[in-house]
């Protein structure tokens, strides 16, 4: 059983503070609509945040990391020890997460989630209920237990990260062979076809792409998994635990009234479970990008087709919601800052 | 005659440090390619700048402003004072050019580049031949020497920043009527239907936006352009005078060495307008964004058919420029300050 406080309704948006928004929009120093989809975000965020000033400057980053038994399917380019080494890599500020972080003045936090690491890295929160998933290609990834443990991981982190009063919150993920997870969650949840859903990941060629979307394919029978089946029935057939983590993340944030800028292909497929399970969370995600990873597009068409950014980004670790996030910045200081029509005597339309 | 100097070649870029940027970006803590067009943008930057660090840091915002007499003809939203009055706004600090330029920690110069004002502006450098353009419905919008003047004057903004030592340029536009200027511009130099390339500017509903590709139909039929006319004829044509400005701005920059991020449709028609006349600038144009005006993408076409943002801008004043800038930033600190596999002891590829 998933805790209780997963199905928790999450607060509404704000309409009076919403339809301010879009007034304060007409009266700026442009055209109406000039500014595109910046004016929509700026709305959006003030009817979330309940407030005339949106904001998005203090962001905290967190990625959750997980190591998956599939991997010993070879589903991944990369060997599994690296889902260990980059998280030493994350806190020793050398990954592109880490990097990005520093440049837009974020916290990163680290989650070991479910790795294989054996005693707690350094710079690394450890909160994980095992090391790693079981193979889900022969049995089930999870304990129902362990899915309702990284439920609760994915809260605690977003409580330690509430001490900042964040505007917002990244979520991002480490763990070789979470594309196949991923996947195959989509596949079950969506109803769509392995073939369809199954990308490259880190660098599969084509004919190993191929041979990841037969071992879905397998699973998905071997699990009984048809469309309908519930998010935590998934998450216990194919893991993983940093997916279920941001889940719950995703949901503990939205019942905090705090808007989560939403990454790539992995994060997408959390909101996905998240959502199912609690479909109030739906206002509170923005989509920051469309990535290259081929099942990423069939996701977002469940959501939002129209992220804000797509560069061919397939890296993951937040690293594309951190690319979007001068973006909601800047539409918020247009926002705020911008001189009305009456402020800078500009004339209006004819 | 355009002044001689736009004839002069621009450097080549540098092979070497493109190649050691490559094999840099290869060797980064990420899955080969995963950065997707941010690994492009700092390889490309690395060549233009002759570096083994690319940076996006120093980057003057330069707002050419002009009048367009073709305003006369109702093919605005918006009324001609508010050229002048949008000048004064941008020296105020209030307009969306202003506040992004503060967020951006870039200055930002306005030149009056021909508007109609009859004395100079506080805060805005004067240079022009004349107070607008004359309405090129019925007559030329300029004579030969105003059109060298523009070109001249685009050069001496760009001295001006040069003091900074900029590691990119942006340039803006104002001025009431420029998208059917612009509009024209394009049909001429591309040989595009009118009614193809005129897009609803600030506002216009559908019976504007057709009347408004009648108006130019018309100017091209009247002033004999046909495709293969020389931009220099066509400038002295349909004006504009921040338009002509801007191209010997973008051909001063690239002679000068400095990349230059190109804004939406006016900017783009400045920029082909400059690459006909000096093709050796082609590899210093980044292109920022896809703008909702509907002449946009046909011009792009001419160039790079997918710029970095497409969120439904159709502002000006260098706005998607400046937009995308954090991009370019986001890039540069990846390829610079990220490990390699070799530093952060990650493993590689199995």
């Amino acid at each position: 059983m998933l805790p209780d406080w997963v199905h928790h309704d999450c607060p509404a948006i704000s309409l009076p503070h919403r339809d301010a928004a879009l007034a304060r929009q007409g009266e700026l120093t442009k055209p109406p609509g000039a500014l595109g989809r910046l004016e929509t975000l700026a709305v959006e965020l003030a009817a979330l945040q309940h407030t005339d000033r949106p904001s998005a400057d203090r962001v905290p980053i967190i990625v959750f990391a997980g190591d998956h038994g599939i991997a010993a399917q070879g589903v991944s380019a990369f060997p599994q020890e690296v889902t260990i080494a980059m998280l030493a890599n994350f806190a020793g500020g050398g990954a592109a997460i880490s990097v990005l972080a520093r440049e837009l003045g974020s916290t990163l936090e680290v989650v070991d989630a479910g790795t294989l690491a054996e005693a707690p890295l350094p710079g690394v929160v450890t909160d994980k209920p095992r090391r790693g998933t079981r193979d889900f290609s022969s049995e089930p990834a999870l304990d129902a237990n362990d899915v309702a443990f990284a439920f609760d991981c994915g809260q605690r982190a977003v409580v330690r990260a509430s001490v900042q009063k964040p505007d917002l919150l990244i979520f991002g993920e480490m763990g070789i062979g979470n594309t196949t997870t991923s996947a195959t969650i989509a596949a079950a949840l969506l109803g769509i076809e392995p073939d369809l859903m199954a990308g490259r990941g880190t660098g599969l060629d084509g004919a190993g792409r191929a041979r990841k979307a037969r071992i879905i394919a397998s699973a998905l029978l071997h699990h009984g998994l048809a469309p309908g089946a519930s998010p935590e029935r998934v998450f216990c057939a194919v893991g993983g635990l940093e997916i279920a983590a941001i889940s719950g993340a995703i949901i503990a944030a939205a019942q905090s009234r705090i808007p989560v800028l939403v990454d790539g292909f992995i994060v997408s497929v959390a909101a996905l479970a998240a959502v199912r399970i609690n479909p109030s969370c739906r206002p509170y995600l923005l989509f920051s990008h469309r990535s290259a990873e081929q099942g990423h597009r069939l996701v977002l068409e469940a959501f939002e087709p129209r992220p804000l950014l797509d560069l061919d980004l397939r890296l993951g670790e937040g690293s594309g919601a951190a690319l979007a996030l001068p973006i909601l910045r800047l539409a918020c200081a247009l926002h705020n800052r911008m001189a009305t029509f009456a402020e800078a005597a500009v004339p209006g339309r004819t």
